[in-house]
């Protein structure tokens, strides 16, 4: 397969064998739990309408990038399956943060603990009830990414690499969760805990940790992985500071979420921290008063916004979001990577960071 | 080590052992999560107090036990691993599960989303933080737990029994929590729902799967896996039942929690399903008024306490127990298990039926 890479390195037949994956999987979900037809199959049900919804796959796409940057080889099932397992943990992942973020939707749809609560509204407590379904459909959603790397048929050479690495993805994904979680809502100047939190939830989980696993399961040296990193670092922080620009100045109908969740939630974002570090006392005392306020309405939007212009944080951030995605390009010139693969990560970079959605 | 059983099946010390590779996990956890000690290592600090709090570690005993039971073999270490690594992923289920049915004590402690709670009082919505930190610590549970089964050093022919039975597991035990949380609330005369809920959630979750992971750690043949169900799922069913009597008549100063807690939860159990069916109209109206309201007080309870008994639903109970224990019991007299393996058996389903808390 490895011989003929242009066809496999069609981004759009990509994501299909990825969701063909993912639809299999979830037809046949582990011991115990019913299938999507069956009366009692509520959770995978729903765990297969927000799987299989259109969304950009990027991580099991990195992972299969990264298998082909290490020059592929026999093992075509394996990388699939490990593939496929990043987008099952990531619902998992996203499922629970919409419940910690309070966010009542998601790629334009209702997030899943809204959509559980509007399915039973004649239970009581029917809001309770639906964030309770969406710990469990989070957990259903881990336990299935789990099976999938349970089923992928990976050799004990590649277990012994590619264990290690999806152990540490997952504690920096929930570290990454955890600062967020406790920084979240205080207005706070701390750009480097900002920045951190995005490595942690970003740069490392969403790029670097998918390109590695997938170079890993090629048994890749360590100069593929730290092409892979060289790439993937700074198009991650680049990916974290655009949504955080989409986060406040983004199209709801594009990004599919409300505008104003973010300034109610009080994000702690590169983005708020520059802002806070540049802004005059009084521009200082409004972001204070308004920014993490759940009832921030569409005119306090507007005044925080014109505050995070006039401190020149969000031209700031879109001069990071450029430098990032310039290194990023020139990590890939140096010819480390086959220059199917470049090509292919050099479309993805340019989606990742210039996207209104 | 097969060879000289005794001075192993000294459950204290196989219990001692446990913790011993629980906490050394726990020290070192997965990459990008801080230790206990660091500054930041506030989720790992707050599971390794939980983990490590004194406990009954029944499923991690029964897999040992499992293990004996097929003969044991020269995989020690793996076995203690995988066994610690079902006390973790128990973990993962208590802490989410005590979220969703609102349970304020756990243990005669705090509960976990309770303590972040309590631990954060000045922030705003402390207890909304408290159950966004909980949920992040029972997916860091579940996490190490999956790191503690990718370290434990499976061979090929171990991977290939041990690792479906997990997803089994795990599958059936979420299957279960998902079935409780639907019918928990509505006063139901579901005996045989409420069964099947007792069945996936703790016959099969705490007393067969462990036995049968531990077995087919050791290469069990099909007797001795069914030699294993047959005391396991009698004797999962009547620890169950127990735990209904325990949940409504039972010694909060045993229990470590609230014995309103079943009651306001309106909890699905065989106990009150037997009670609604043979409840008298008048019986049963007050059930229905009173089962599931969460202001429900002592005064209350004291009367569906006394309708569980005139009704014969707390005989009944006692009597499936009794019945249980002895079928379980005699599963063990065929001489299909070794006899220290047996007698260490029948000590355990002893403390499982005939506790107070």
């Amino acid at each position: 397969m490895s011989t003929d890479l242009v066809p496999q390195l069609d981004l759009r037949a990509l994501r299909d064998r990825i969701d063909t994956v993912l639809a299999e999987s979830l037809r046949r979900p582990p011991g115990g739990i019913p299938s999507p037809g069956d009366p009692a199959g509520e959770l995978t049900q729903a765990l297969t309408d927000f799987v299989l919804a259109p969304g950009k796959r990027i991580r099991p796409l990195l992972c299969v990038l990264g298998w082909h940057a290490a020059g592929g080889g026999d093992s075509e099932q394996t990388v699939w399956r490990t593939a496929a397992s990043l987008e099952m943990f990531h619902a998992f992942a996203l499922i629970h943060d919409d419940i910690i973020d309070g966010s009542s939707t998601r790629r334009g749809r209702l997030s899943v603990h809204r959509a559980f609560a509007a399915r039973h509204p004649t239970r009581p407590h029917a809001d309770a009830f639906g964030v309770h379904a969406a710990i469990l459909l989070g957990d259903l959603a881990l336990i299935c990414s789990d099976a999938l790397v349970n089923t992928a048929g990976l050799s004990t050479r590649q277990r012994d690499v590619v264990l290690p690495l999806l152990d540490t993805m997952r504690g920096e994904v929930l570290q990454g969760q955890h600062m967020d979680l406790v920084t979240t809502g205080r207005p706070t100047d701390d750009v480097d805990r900002a920045m951190s939190i995005a490595r942690l939830k970003t740069a490392k989980y969403t790029i670097e940790r998918p390109l590695h696993l997938g170079a890993a399961l090629a048994g890749a040296d360590v100069d593929v992985l730290s092409a892979c990193s060289a790439y993937a670092l700074p198009l991650g922080e680049a990916f974290q500071l655009r949504d955080d620009l989409l986060g406040v100045f983004g199209d709801p109908a594009l990004t599919g979420k409300p505008v104003l969740d973010d300034l109610r939630s009080g994000k702690a974002t590169v983005l708020m921290a520059l802002a806070t570090r540049q802004a005059t006392p009084a521009q200082r005392r409004t972001l204070d008063a308004l920014v993490g306020r759940e009832d921030l309405g569409e005119d306090d939007a507007v005044r925080v916004r014109h505050i995070l212009q006039c401190t020149g944080a969000r031209q700031t951030v879109e001069h990071m979001i450029t430098q990032r995605y310039r290194q990023a390009l020139r990590a890939l010139d140096d010819g480390a990577l086959a220059s199917s693969v470049a090509t292919a990560l050099r479309l993805i970079a340019a989606q990742a960071v210039m996207r209104g959605a």
